[in-house]
Parts: structure tokens; C-alpha cells; sequence
């Protein structure tokens, strides 16, 4: 049998009838309330612990601290060289000749004049330069924000009908996402966007680029009248109502450029020393194309083109935004959900290679560059951006070293918007339309969807709930289904928590589960049941039933296989992370109808938490401290004494429950 | 130092560089999907297991099972005899001596006719007797509902414009109420009801009675017109302002009648068996109201009475259910939030004393008693009803045995209502007023909310949130905080999950938190850390980081120290309950990562769900299976003896990188 270990000097020794039993769970020692609040806000709101850095500094060099914190061009400026120079503006050139016509096809899907594109390309960098903690991210306007933008303002206001006005609303849901997204960060909230599971955004993006890439439908097919719905079924019906409004020679020029982006994103993936082939092909296609419709006059033959672009830098905005009813709600709405989808992108994307390249990102810090460079953006005509994955892939293989890569883009740009805009007169928009499918169609990640399958059922509901419900939804039901699932989960897993029976593992101390390690063995007279959870109101009455019916369950076998009956319950508290008022008051009507039946409760391994709510509550008083035990080993050893003293007549039974 | 414990033959060994090392984890063996499935969903919807007792019986035996587990009257109705007649007489007499003032006096609260609230206690009562399965209950109307009906429906429906359709409202939300607690038992669905906590409900009940007291002050001032809102400011404002319109005869007859309340209230403390000195107490003070207001004609000066009072029993109201827009809407919230709120407070009192007697009160058929109940009460004139404590309380104390009390209590109320209702006529409010007063004031349990104080910080505030949400906004307003609040608890008890560094406690082979045993020494060159919650997406950037903080400090704090440097990592993954997709993906990054500075991850103790999830996810073979122990202690021994071997000089410190 188990033998009971020694008591060392640290340890008060407990006993038992006068039996001497191994070492006891210490209550912690009194902490003031105020610290206890201020040691868990710190752990709440600041992880990261972003003050060691102005401890032991003085005045002057706190404030040169901050400024490097809040400002990283600080922290790599003065170590700039020539040689990072180069490699930025390479990196920069090929993120422009990407982000010019990136940036009209979105300003498009956005429903928005195209030269808003370029206007987001100009002004956001600049600022993400100055405060981004990212050396890789390349910032510009993103595909879903773009279309929620366009499904959610349009429904309000049809651009067709008030184009000024919903330009208007456009700036004002940025000034919003901006200020939304910077209080985020200053108010230490960005956990919120851990909330946004890897399994909801495989699903949401997926699907969103299944209805982006639907949408391009219109384009392709040189389609005049489109449905504003986003969802499946809309879009099918809308495209197949109109057979005969399909220009072929729409058709024809779409499917040849669209061949010849995947064909370079497909050569481009044979390594990453051929990165530049995908990251030219599109300006390369809008090069093309435009000489095609200027040579064939296409324009005259259903093939739609961009027409005039306004030549000049972005004029301001302030005086634009939409601060009063009806319509700012609905840029608010809009600002929110768009802002913080934004956001978890731009992280997303900037943790990832922060990790390649092993330095940290600090996600508060980014969520107020993104702010700042949001509300900068609404107040000098540009919408929403963050940092796209592809752009800021290409700049990584490109070779990038600091955020000044964003500056070389913002000037390229600022050079085209100058001079080079009336270049794009003859675009034609399937083109825009080709460079979205194979810009996009990545996204849709069945492989990662297939992964969450394989190794997390539910993940998979919550990835195929985002997916389904963006596709035959809209795409806010579609994010509201994967939130909504994930956050149950979470709540079903405190509600109902695993209550398993341990065993000993044979010629050891170690207790563990019966049912996940064969070998374990019950102990004679001794019920010992695990709680994998906090112990929460939202659980108690689980609990109560639960621990109940092992008990039942354990006097009925005893009963059938006439063994020695059951005389200990004892609740390995180990897992029990937190208790709340409830779970205490549940401990205690455990205790009692333990009691009634003639159980006595033993308690084994609770934390300091546990411990402390027990001691306040008197419940550690009601249970006895002597029953409660350092480790379910001791704590069966104990009993297992108590036990073998009855049988041996050396303690009565009678008395034995007088003990309690 | 710790020694490395026997393998056996039960555990394959494993073995690091040749050298063998203790028991391992072994995976679970693989179960078909649905299998795990209908595990889960049977340990969620139901963990009490009510199919067993079906388990091999015969299909016409099966169909009495059945009978009897949905209508349990014919579980103790063969078993009814005499004496138990007798006991269940008088309580019935007592609490319908209760529940006719109480009824009339809520229905005024809900501003119904009166009649209405002899109704509700008349049809809910008998089916709760046959479908019921506490022996305690005693149904009827309650006060919080009554308001809040009152409060939800008025504002869309005046009932002094409209009391017609308002009484048709609050038919159609008790029909309501009742699907909605019907389908929550027939679904399974009862755990919703444990979201409520104890914290919210005491704060809730708190603000509620302080609101129902206020309320009051129209009926204790004899007001004519009073406010319809609710809160503090408001009723203060509305008081205040008519103070030339009190009667004070209403405030002396009011003060009187109070005070004698009061005063039984106070006496009947004394012992269980004064009970019938504040049970007869309300049915007096109609008796004694309604004899000084006939004998004095007080009617005629500012004392309001009830007056006429349809005589005969509840008429059908089938057709009066408003099942169509506009008002539909309404109802179905009022019915669904009252409905909720009623049945917390009738399966709270159902619970609490059946665990007084040690019976068992199964939620989700309690769930579908309470709602077919008040579907049935809505066909027939009724409004909603549950089990208010202070009836069932009187019920219990007066010695009832069987649900057959409700029937006598019905019954009586079945002749009041056939023969006495003109006895009623002259029944004073301000009577009724102090009757509410008194049976609510109890509802305030400051102690409670002195004891969530000293016990739990945060359930204080779920309590205060209510309390005051309640008082100063609206009933809903403080539900919405409360049930708000415990949400965010249980979330960020999962988005951010203690984690602590563990030590050896001298002389054995377990590992203790450092922070909560002082005597717990650190492993040199080993750092071990324990996760204290499931690993979900939630907080799997958070744990990133706190890992790589916790590592970094070890390190900077050896280096201080010059001590021996970092080698290894240990996490225990004892207390992670579950882990998700996010969570196997973050425990490859964080083994990378620290793989790239020298540092070797080591897992301890993963549970069988852990130990599937890192499976499938092929993280196992990144992690590598031999650096998967069974305990703390023997990953730490393992993590030693490396060190030891490559100190003195047995295994070359280079060749121990290349083991990873």
C-alpha cells in the first residue's frame, strides 16, 4: 500500500485522532484588497509589463523612453544606413507596383471612386511609419472590410443615388474604426481581438472570399446592373436572370488575364527567390490591358474601362464626416465591425513574421498605430487600411528591413496620383476584377479547414458556421454564428466540467485518471474525483449532481460486488483554477449531504485561491483543515490508514465517525 | 535531488539518449466520433441520467416509468393515505389564507384587475400538482414578475388607455413565458437557468423589492397618479411633487397595518412554530382593513378600496391571445424574461428544500411543470406564477407532506372566488400596500451581499451592478449588468488564465506553486510552469507571451545571479482541461521558439484530451514524445539527470542540442 510520507519541519504536521499525517496546505498569507486589485489588473491589462522599461530612469530619459515606445521610428532611425536604404526601397517599389492597382480594385469593390485607392496608399503609410512596431507589414486597403463597407453603408445609402453622401459616410466609418481601434490600444483592450479564433477567421475569410470573388462576377461577365446582396443565392440568380447582358469580349480578356496572374502566383510559389514574378504580374496586367483597350478601343465594344482619375494628392476631409443623425449610426456600426476585422488582420499579419524574424510585436502598441493611421486616413480622403497579408508578404520577400519601405510605396504613389494618373484612363475593370480572384482566391484555406476537422470537431462547426453563414448569409451573420459558438464553448466548458474518478497508478503516489490510464487502480473505500474546472455559479448545480451521482454510481458497484463500502469522497482540487462565492456554498452542501450518508469530504492539493475563499466563507472550517490534504496521494493514504485502523479494532467505527 | 522513479511494466519507457526515464503518457485510445459526441451531448443535456431508470424494463412497464417520471402525482398518489391528508389540509388552509391578499395585491402591482390574482391561484396550482415533483412548493403569483409585466408591457400598452388589450398582453406573455420554460426542459435546456448567480440574483431580488417597496409609496400616500417608471429618481420626483395630494388617512391606516406586519413578521421569527402568526397575519389585516373602512365609511375620505369584484370562476382566455404584429413582439420579450426570471426563483425554492428533506428535484422536469403550468393558466385568465419563497416557506413550516396542498389551497380559492369575492369590496390598497411591503422588505439580504463582500470581490460587484442597475435604470437594465458581468468573469477567466511558477517542496517528489508555499525550492536550470486553464483560442496569445515573459525573467535572474543557465522548460498541463486548435497551434510555436534559444520544451501531465488534440495536430511529434512525462516530479528528474550527465561530462553538452 501507499505509505504516508514524512512530515518535514516547513510543514505543520496535521493529524487525526492523534495520528500524525503528512504535510498541510497553507492558507496564503492576507494581502490588502487594493493589491490584490492592482496585481490582477496588471495581469489583466498589461501582460506585457510595457512599464519595465521607465523603471530606474530618470525624468528627461522616461520621456525619451516614451516617445521610443509610442514612436519605433525613433528606435531605428538613429541605426539607419545605406544599406538598409536599399533594401527598403526595393522592398518599396515592388509593394507600390502592387498597391496602385490593388488599391483601385478595392476602392471599386468599395464602391468607391478608384482614386480613393490610391489616396489610401498615400497618407496611412506614412503614419504606420512612424508608429508601426512592424519592420515587415506593408499597409493598404484589404478586400473584406472593403465589401462589409460597401454591403453595410450601401444598404443605407445607395451609391448609385447619393454618391457624395455615401463618400461621406465611407470617410466617417473610418474616422470611427480609427478611434475605435486606437481606444482599444490605449485602454489595454486588445484582447478582444484574441477573441476572433483562428478557426473563426479561417472560416469568415474563406468565405468572404468566396463572396468577393462572386462579386467579380459583374466585372467579369461586363455586366452592367448587379444585385447590392452579397450572399450566394442573390448573386447566382442575379448573374443567371441576365444570360443575355454577358459581353464576350469581357469574357475573353478577364479569363486570359485571371490565366495569367495564377499562372504567375503558381510559378511565383516554386520559391521564394521568385516572389517578384506574382508581385508584378498585376501592375504588368494593368499595363497590358490598358494598352489592349487603347489599341483595339475596346471601351466602344462592352469592355468597361476606369475612365477619368482625378490628377492631385488627397485633398482633406474633415469637413466631410457625418457627425449627426440619421445616417452616423450606421458609420459607427460600420466603423466597429469593419475596424476590428481590420485589426485582427493587420496583428495577425504582423505577429506572423514578427515571429520569423524573432522579434515581438506589441499588440496594443499596433492597434493605436492603426488607429492613429485610420484617423489621419478619414481626415485626408482615404478608407479603411490595415496590413494586408499579400502586401505584406511581397515585402517581406522583397526583402524589406524597416517600416520606411511603407514611405518609399506612400512617395511612389504620391509620384503616380501627381503625374501618372491619366494613364489609367484605359484600364478596363476586368482586369481590376481578374487581379481580386487571384489576389483573393487564396484565402479560401480548405486545407486549414480540413486541419481543424482532423484535430478539433467543434473548431471545425465554428470554422464551417463563419464560412456557411457568410456565403449564404451576409457577412456579419456570418461572424456573429462564429463568435457565438466560440464563446460557448468557452461557457460550456466552465457550465459543464469534466469530473473524472482517479485510481493509484500501481508501486506509486501518483493518482490519475481511471479512464485515461488503464493500470490505474481504485482505492477500497475511497471515491477520489477530479474537478477540471473553476468551480462557478455557472456549474454548481452540475457539480452538486454530478459528484452525487459518482457517488451513487460507486456505493451501487460496491454494493453489487459486496466489497467494502464507501467511506471517503475525496475532491482533487488541483485543477480548480478559481471558486466564487457559489462554488464555496456548494463545497459546503456537498460536505453536508456527504455527511448525511455517512461520507466524510477530503479536499487534496486546492490553491491559494481556493483556499483563501474557503477560509472567508467558514467553509474551511465546516470541511475541517485536517481533512484537507497536499496531494491526492497523502490524502488516500490518510483514509486508507483510517481505514485499516477501524478494521483492526485500534479505532471503533463508531468513533471514527465522531472524528468528523 | 529527486531520483528517478521505477519504471513498470504496465508503462512502456521511455528513453532519452539511451537513458531510461520513468512511466509515460499514453494516448487514449481512438473513439469513433459519434461516440464522443453522444458522450458529450449526454453528459451536457444530461448529467442527471433520468433514462436509467428505463434500462431494462418492458414496453408496458416502460410506459408507467414514463408516467410517472412526467406526472410524479402518480408516483405518490397510490401511496396517499389519511394522516398525510391531514397535514396537507392544514397547510393548504394556511397558505391560501396567504395567497388571497398576496394574489389580490400583486395583480394590483402588475396593475390587473385584482380578481385576476384569485384566478392564478386557482388553475397553475392543481397542474403543478400533478406534473410538480417538490413536496414544498406552494404556487402562485410573484412580486418581481408582477412589476416587471407592469413596467415592459405598460410602456407599449398604457393600461389606464388601454386595459383591455393590456390584459390580453399579459395573457399572451404568460403563454409565452410558459413555451419558453416548457421547451427550455424539453430541450434540455435547464443550465441557462445557472447562469443566474447567486451574486446576481441576490442583487437583483435587492433592487427589485427596494423598487416594489417605492412603488408602494402610491398606495401608503393614497396618490391618485404616480409615475410609470421605475427607478429611484423618478418615483422620488413623482412623490415629491404631489406632496399636497397625500391623504393622511391612508398614511395612518397604512403605518398601522405595517407596523402589525411587521411586528408578526418579527414574532414569528421567534421558533418554527410561531410560522402562523405571520402566515395568518395578511389574511387579518384584509379582515380587520376592510371591517374599519366599512365601519367608518373611509372610503368616502381619501382611503381607495378595491371595490366591485367579478364574482365566479376564471373564464377562458384562449381567444384572447394577441398573436399578431404590432403588440406580439413585446409579449414574447416580456414572457421570455419574466419567464426566466420566474422559474430561477421557483427551481431555486424547489432545490433548496428538497435538500432540507433530502429529496431530488430534477431542474428540467421542474422546467416543463412550471411551463405547462402557465400555459394552462394563460387559457384560462391567469398570469404568470412560480413558487415565491415566502409561500412555500409557509407551506413547508405549516407541515406539509405532498403537492396535494396546492389543491386544497386551490380549492379554497375556488369557493373565495364562487361565493366571497363581495367580502372584498372595502379591502383598502393602502392594506394591500403594507401586505407587499412586508412580504418584500425580507427580499433585501444585505447580509448576503456583506458576505459576497468578504468572500468574493468580483460577485460583490455582479451584486452591486444589479442592485443598482435595478434602482437607478430599469429591472432589465440591471439583469443585463449582472448576467454582463458574470459573463466577462468566466471569459476572462479564459482569455487570462493564472499561470505559476512551480518548486520543489524539500524532501519529495511533488512540485508546488512558488507563490503559495514559501518552501518551495526552483530546479536549477529548469523552469517549470503551470497553465492554470484550458489552452483556447482565447488565450493563446497571452500564454505566448507570459511564457516567453516567465522564461525571460528566469534567465535575466540567473544571469544576475551567474547561476547555471536555462536549459529546459517544463509545463504542467495538469490543470489544462481542454485545448482547441489554436491551442496545439500555439504550443508548436512556443516549442520553436524556444527551440531557437537553446531552450527545451517538456510537457507534464497532459490529460487524455490534450494528449488527442496534440496527436492529431501532429504537435506530439514536433514536441517528441519522449519529452511527455507522467508528473512534474519525474520531468523535472528526467530534466536533471540530462543536466548532471552533460556537467560531468558523460553526454557532450553539444550532443544534448542534437537529442531535440
Amino acid at each position: 500500500m501507499v505509505t504516508v510520507e514524512n512530515s518535514d519541519a516547513v510543514f505543520p504536521a496535521g493529524t487525526v485522532e492523534g495520528v500524525e499525517f503528512a504535510r498541510r496546505v497553507p492558507l496564503p498569507p492576507p494581502r490588502p484588497f487594493l493589491d490584490t486589485l492592482r496585481a490582477n489588473l496588471k495581469e489583466t491589462l498589461f501582460p506585457d509589463d510595457p512599464f519595465q522599461q521607465f523603471k530606474n530612469e530618470t525624468g528627461s530619459r522616461r520621456f525619451l523612453v516614451g516617445l521610443k515606445y509610442f514612436f519605433p521610428v525613433f528606435q531605428w532611425a538613429p541605426r539607419y544606413n545605406l544599406s538598409l536604404l536599399r533594401s527598403d526601397l526595393v522592398a518599396g517599389f515592388t509593394i507600390a507596383s502592387l498597391a496602385i492597382p490593388q488599391g483601385i480594385s478595392y476602392a471599386k469593390l468599395a464602391n468607391l471612386p478608384p482614386v480613393l485607392g490610391l489616396y489610401s496608399s498615400f497618407v496611412p503609410p506614412m503614419v504606420y511609419a512612424v508608429m508601426g512596431s512592424s519592420k515587415d507589414l506593408a499597409v493598404g486597403t484589404v478586400a473584406v472590410p472593403s465589401l462589409l463597407i460597401a454591403s453595410m453603408l450601401g444598404k443605407d445609402v445607395p451609391p448609385s443615388q447619393n454618391p457624395t453622401l455615401y463618400v461621406h459616410l465611407v470617410f466617417t466609418a473610418t474616422f470611427f474604426a480609427g478611434v475605435f481601434q486606437a481606444s482599444l490600444g490605449l485602454l489595454r483592450l486588445g484582447f478582444i481581438v484574441d477573441f476572433l479564433s483562428h478557426a473563426t477567421i479561417v472560416g469568415f475569410m474563406g468565405g468572404a472570399a468566396t463572396v468577393v470573388c462572386l462579386q467579380q462576377l459583374k466585372g467579369m461577365l461586363g455586366l452592367q446592373h448587379f444585385t447590392t446582396a452579397t450572399d450566394l443565392i442573390s448573386v447566382m440568380e442575379s448573374v443567371f436572370t441576365q444570360t443575355h447582358q454577358w459581353r464576350w469580349e469581357s469574357v475573353v480578356l478577364g479569363s486570359c488575364f485571371l490565366f495569367f496572374l495564377l499562372l504567375t502566383r503558381f510559378l511565383s510559389k516554386k520559391g521564394p527567390k521568385f516572389f517578384w514574378i506574382s508581385a508584378a504580374a498585376p501592375l504588368t496586367s494593368v499595363i497590358l490591358g490598358s494598352l489592349v483597350v487603347y489599341l483595339t478601343h475596346a471601351e466602344n465594344h462592352g469592355v468597361q474601362v476606369i475612365g477619368y482619375l482625378k490628377k492631385g494628392l488627397n485633398p482633406p476631409s474633415l469637413s466631410n464626416l457625418v457627425l449627426s443623425a440619421p445616417h452616423m449610426m450606421v458609420a459607427l456600426k460600420t466603423g466597429i465591425i469593419t475596424g476590428i476585422i481590420a485589426l485582427a488582420e493587420g496583428i495577425a499579419v504582423g505577429r506572423s513574421f514578427a515571429m520569423f524574424k524573432n522579434y515581438h510585436i506589441d499588440g496594443n502598441k499596433e492597434m493605436i498605430a492603426f488607429g492613429t493611421m485610420n484617423i489621419a486616413g478619414s481626415l485626408t480622403s482615404c478608407y479603411l487600411t490595415t496590413g494586408p497579408f499579400s502586401r505584406s508578404a511581397v515585402n517581406y520577400n522583397a526583402g524589406c528591413k524597416t517600416a520606411l519601405s511603407n514611405v518609399v510605396m506612400a512617395v511612389t504613389v504620391m509620384v503616380t496620383l501627381l503625374f501618372l494618373t491619366p494613364l489609367f484612363h484605359y484600364t478596363p475593370l476586368v482586369v481590376l476584377s481578374a487581379i481580386i480572384i487571384s489576389a483573393i482566391a487564396g484565402l479560401i484555406d480548405y486545407e486549414a479547414a480540413l486541419h481543424l476537422w482532423q484535430v478539433d470537431k467543434i473548431d471545425f462547426c465554428v470554422c464551417m458556421g463563419a464560412y456557411l453563414g457568410v456565403v449564404f448569409g451576409s457577412i456579419e451573420i456570418g461572424l456573429v454564428i462564429a463568435v457565438a459558438v466560440s464563446m460557448l464553448r468557452i461557457l460550456l466548458f466552465v457550465a459543464r466540467p469534466r469530473t473524472t474518478v482517479l485510481g493509484n497508478i500501481p508501486n506509486s503516489s501518483t493518482y490519475r485518471r481511471m479512464d485515461q490510464y488503464s493500470a490505474a487502480q481504485s482505492v477500497p473505500g475511497v471515491l477520489i474525483i477530479r474537478i477540471d474546472a473553476p468551480i462557478y455559479f455557472a456549474n454548481v448545480s452540475y457539480l452538486r449532481e454530478r459528484i452525487t451521482r459518482w457517488t451513487n454510481e460507486e456505493e451501487d458497484m460496491l454494493k453489487s460486488k459486496a466489497e467494502t463500502s464507501l467511506h471517503y469522497v475525496i475532491l482533487d482540487m488541483g485543477a480548480v483554477g478559481s471558486i466564487d462565492s457559489s462554488g464555496t456554498g456548494m463545497l459546503k452542501e456537498v460536505k453536508e449531504s456527504l455527511g448525511r450518508r455517512g461520507l466524510q469530504l477530503v479536499l487534496a492539493n486546492p490553491g491559494s485561491e481556493a483556499m483563501k475563499k474557503m477560509d472567508k466563507s467558514k467553509v474551511l472550517e465546516t470541511i475541517g483543515q485536517e481533512w484537507i490534504f497536499l496531494t491526492v496521494g497523502e490524502a488516500a493514504a490518510a483514509c486508507n490508514f483510517m481505514l485499516c485502523t477501524c478494521k483492526s479494532g485500534m479505532v471503533d467505527e463508531a468513533e471514527r465517525e465522531n472524528i468528523v
